[in-house]
């Protein structure tokens, strides 16, 4: 005799199929979604994505796509969906599967409390649809490229925010992200040896103090850090990241600058982070 | 005596608040409700961020300045959440707002379906809950500066992709985004006058020909973009424009190159449609 427990258990064993669906590049769809699969941690997910669903032909071509997956699987899939055209999301309806309709769930109560139709027309998230806000983020990137690592200084007055902190604390990827995600101006400064030992800014940023931001990080995490990049050296031994992280804390102590430990955050963290502490005024994601 | 409809119109063009809390960044709330709030076109909304809402104290200041907000404006405050913890979000809920809870709606519903408890731990989106995952974003940021615009060749044996195209076609901005985003190694490579003029791909390229994309652009855009760069010069003017775009459309013919269209799509619906068309196994989004 088969016992069902033994069944439940080995089943969730074999990933579920989910599908991420969209009719335009799906990153909502699949951030929230994944944002609520991971509130089912001891569960095992297969993600397919199923981006640009924009006619009624690759709506069908879709739903083929999930039945077919439906019908080799031991479990009927999860679907995604943030599309609008109500004839698509019919389509990917009828599918085998079980469908979490994000506009669904929420256009018609937002046509009630707004007390206005809604306008169903496809998607106007992460496209072009406002130009400037477009060529903001862009620009900003282009500006985070030009200001990178103090390789020029002389954009300081534009910048947003000029991050400081020692060589891998996370200044790149943060002034990346700040400019994608948000549109800021971001700039970021090497601090050397000889700036911290001296214990105050450079004369170069001076001028800037209201606009920059520490990033900290632990000794232990920058240790490790540095070993992947250059295995074995001084650079990356725990002494020099001891001497460098004690150095740049006490000189942000001395400067009275606002930072921020990165040793255990993200990039998305960091930058969230950043904004809300320095009351940034940024535009709304796109 | 005041005309009723007169009233509703002149209500509507005062920006209703729209709160996006969130117990992390608040990028996944902000988003889906951007994209809700996108249908809803001929209304004004004005935005308010409140992420890192995750202790009591900070859900009560947070219902605080939502009230505040709700007292002072002509509208209801809409406020669209994606806490976990039941204390805070009770908290949330018991403001003077219009609440849409983006878990509340989804959670309840998938714990039935997939016969398991949720775990409601705090938000594991967009941290650092998978630390490969994370790194692999990170190393992937670091390979596109030093992959960026032919600097360095040497490791494209590593790449996912390496875009091809001519100056201001997207490229740098695409091979960041699908980093940052997806992980992905993404090199790009810029054309000269000379190579596009052979009419074939230029030798350091070819042993990776199952890596190449092309972004096309058409002249007119790029004009447009590259008089922002460096206006009236022989490089933005129009004649030149439609002079490398038509080059190089010609040597995307003649190499069979897959391609996209960048003049009016954004950088994320390039970099979907870039995976999409290389079918390009990438992980699941963070």
């Amino acid at each position: 005799m088969t016992n069902a427990s033994d069944n439940i258990v080995s089943n969730m064993d074999i990933p579920r199929p989910v599908f991420f669906v969209s009719d335009r590049t799906g990153i909502t769809a699949e951030s929230l979604g994944h944002a609520l699969l991971t509130q089912f941690s001891s569960m095992n997910f297969e993600h397919h994505s199923l981006p640009f669903i924009n006619s009624e032909e690759k709506a069908i071509s879709a739903a083929d796509t999930i039945n077919q997956i439906a019908q080799t699987s031991q479990h009927q899939p999860l679907v995604f969906s943030t599309i609008i055209n109500d004839v698509y999301r019919k389509i990917i309806g009828n599918t085998n599967s079980h469908l979490i309709d994000f506009f669904d769930a929420f256009i018609n109560p937002l046509e009630i409390e707004l007390c206005t139709k809604s306008s169903h027309a496809e998607g106007l998230s992460h496209g072009i649809s406002n130009e400037r806000v477009y060529m903001t983020r862009m620009d900003a990137v282009n500006y985070a490229l030009k200001n990178d690592d103090g390789i020029s200084t002389k954009e300081y007055k534009d910048a947003d925010v000029i991050l400081i902190g020692v060589s891998r604390s996370g200044k790149t990827p943060t002034c990346l992200y700040l400019a994608m995600q948000f549109g800021l101006r971001a700039a970021n400064y090497p601090l050397t040896e000889f700036d911290m030992t001296k214990g105050n800014l450079p004369k170069i940023l001076q001028p800037y103090r209201n606009k920059l931001f520490g990033l900290m990080i632990n000794a232990e995490r920058l240790h490790a850090i540095r070993e992947i990049r250059r295995p074995d050296s001084e650079y990356s031994s725990l002494v020099q990241c001891q001497k460098e992280t004690r150095l740049i804390n006490s000189l942000f102590d001395v400067e009275n600058i606002r930072r921020i430990d990165s040793s255990h955050i993200s990039v998305e963290e960091i930058a969230t982070s950043i904004i809300q502490l320095m009351k940034i005024n940024r535009p709304p994601i796109y």
